[in-house]
């Protein structure tokens, strides 16, 4: 199935407000971004896809939430200052202090230092063993340069990000397991492997915290591409640049010394070893850009005769709707009870939102619903009804099914658990 | 049951990492807290408990996600300069134009104002007619002078907050109905309605947007108390403030002369009719405050004989983590192995993080999870299992059932769906 241009899916995203630029009443603000239902509603299941994926499987990974103002302190040490300062783009504030002067604080650039700095809490409170993780999902904010009018080069964007770590010795394999681990995540959200292209950043070109980084890149139908996910090796370059006692850890990285931190990141293997600053992996992905690469990936014209389908086939677990309830008649009462409790009951399956749409034209109701990517669409009328029957069409398909209402229930169970 | 005081609540959030002050390693930010695993899956839950209930609710709602730099127009006309503009606290920050000169903008003080700014958005694309809603889960900054070491009065904190927009005549009636069912949900979260006090805001303490506002204040035990929602009435005064030609739409509000704005924030309620600006009803509650009420009314402490035990008696739905597989036997692979099974198949049901605890003492595993509030504790060993049998205890009772594997799942799904 061919993909459609970049120009052609931002037409539909607009048309069906997806996302839109931000307070464009007042003329918007360049890099900056609102997402519409629909956008929102797939940004959270893309979310939660990770979420569940990264934090609920098996890899002792904790998930934490941490602010978007930062110290200045923090970023200093990350070395985001500097000449790194404006490379990053840092985005200035103030926040009054104990006697009501005006501080510098900042908008933090990346979640992952937020992750450093909770190390210490992680492990008083939750006695982790090596390897395990710290994971965010959150917002970070950057004066890019050049920004695009969508998801991918953003000022405010979002990173779905962790931070793995692990013993020196095992921290290559790791690295290796988490960009297979990663791979496996993106197909599941219906990346192609084949429109995925994985870039071996040459050391001249890593970041200054970086001794290996594998970028994941979505290419589009023109062969262009964006990064959707950089596999960082970190080293001991987080974990040593903010400890205070640096000498009595033998670090491998060049770090600045830290006179300003209070915290030791750094464990012990077992009780008689030295404290040692482990190597932190860190895939880190960007939700907005995963959004843009599934959307680029998803939607896809029918051209049947004189007709033309839009299509968002999008997966399941990622729809805005999970299945739209169709009433035709809007007087048909008994259809339109039995709708409402059909929505309660697979909407817990479902996990997302259910439209009921009383009313209005098939044709058009259709051609919406493929175009947001709904799965299914259960139409219910007087007649059906009375025998305890809907029809379902399928969203790929665009083939209608008479079922039982007990068949449906099963097929949501199929489409969503 | 008693409530615990405050003070000995924040201690048991303390060592159990539920939230912390966020870069306590360069001293942190006033009112700024990071929330640690625990805290993170209870306020996830709560966010996915009020999305559920209001955007997949049936009061046509639509969910957006906007953007937190905010043009400094929009805060303009929202009334948040002048006087009010110390008053709210607002953040400056600066964002490169397009020939890279810094030009100020603003952190939001409000969700409210960017659902707004999508109004138009909304009417184009979804073409809904009066009632419908706007909601929108997400950050806002006040650099208040007064901040407090727990969730309650920060300055970055995170609101859930619905715009619901009515016909003027029927904006009293839906004032009371939305009042209704927000003490409904809170309920449903676990808060006694004895301990949410409703305050009728006097007149001459309303916001400068509003004409009549209920406060929903959680009382503590020592009968001091946090607001955790606010319902205001805010008429015509945003749509009207936000749109540009305000001399076509008969406005209630009294509002600035807009020369800024591009847009008509109005509907027609029939073809013939003329365009008038909808009053807006704003159920707002907040999520860090929300979390601590959850956390305040659900501590309790037993006392039987010389032991005493600390149970988070949170709802299942909000819990951290939603149950514990625990293998006393490190070595019994037979049931570790089970383990993983069980943890794959309830995951889904019970939409959360699963715990898997191999081998360590029983009673401090127990106490944890009473402690953070976990619903279950599922007993796995290698004689049992072989019998398909588990061994299943409940966090508010701590009494032990041994159940078939059959009938685990049952409980689950009466705890979960």
């Amino acid at each position: 199935m061919t993909r459609l241009d970049l120009q052609d899916v931002l037409l539909i995203c607009k048309r069906n407000n997806v996302f839109s630029p931000s307070c464009h009443l007042y003329g918007g603000l360049p890099g900056i971004l609102d997402y519409g239902p629909i956008g929102a509603e797939i940004k959270r299941h893309l979310r939660r896809a990770w979420w569940e994926d990264v934090v609920y499987g098996d890899f002792s990974v904790h998930g934490i939430e941490a602010a978007l103002l930062t110290p200045v302190a923090l970023h200093e040490h990350s070395g985001f200052l500097g000449a790194n300062y404006d490379k990053f783009g840092v985005f200035e504030t103030a926040m009054k202090d104990e006697v009501g002067e005006l501080k510098p604080c900042h908008l933090r650039v990346t979640t992952a230092q937020h992750s450093f700095a909770n190390f210490d809490n992680i492990v008083a409170a939750h006695s982790p063993t090596l390897p395990f993780g710290i994971a965010q999902i959150g917002k970070a904010f950057r004066n890019e340069k050049d920004v695009t009018s969508f998801p991918v080069r953003m000022r405010e964007f979002e990173q779905m990000e962790l931070q793995y770590f692990v013993a020196k010795e095992s921290a290559n394999t790791w690295h290796e397991f988490w960009l297979q681990e990663r791979l496996k995540w993106w197909e599941k959200q219906g990346i192609s492997l084949n429109n995925l292209v994985i870039d071996d950043v040459p050391a001249d070109e890593l970041a200054h915290y970086s001794s290996k980084t594998y970028d994941i890149n979505y290419k589009l139908k023109d062969n262009s591409f964006f990064e959707i996910e950089g596999i960082a090796n970190r080293g001991d370059f987080d974990c040593g640049s903010h400890s205070s006692i640096q000498e009595s850890l033998t670090l491998d990285s060049t770090v600045g010394k830290n006179t300003k931190s209070t915290a030791l990141m750094a464990i012990k293997e077992s009780e008689n070893a030295l404290y040692t600053a482990p190597y932190a992996i860190e895939p880190a992905a960007g939700v907005d850009r995963g959004l843009m690469a599934i959307l680029l990936e998803s939607f896809r014209i029918e051209q049947s005769s004189a007709k033309q389908r839009v299509v968002l086939s999008i997966r399941p677990h990622l729809a805005a709707f999970k299945a739209c309830l169709y009433i035709p008649n809007n007087e048909d009462a008994a259809a339109i009870s039995l709708a409402r409790k059909i929505k309660i009951d697979i909407q817990k399956t479902a996990k997302g939102k259910i439209a009921i749409q009383i009313g209005g034209d098939p044709e058009t109701i259709f051609s919406y619903h493929d175009e947001v990517g709904t799965p299914i669409i259960i139409t219910l009328n007087d007649q059906l009804s009375s025998k305890d029957l809907i029809k379902a069409r399928d969203r790929d398909t665009a083939n209608t099914t008479q079922m039982t209402i007990q068949e449906l229930h099963k097929r949501i169970q199929t489409l969503y658990m």
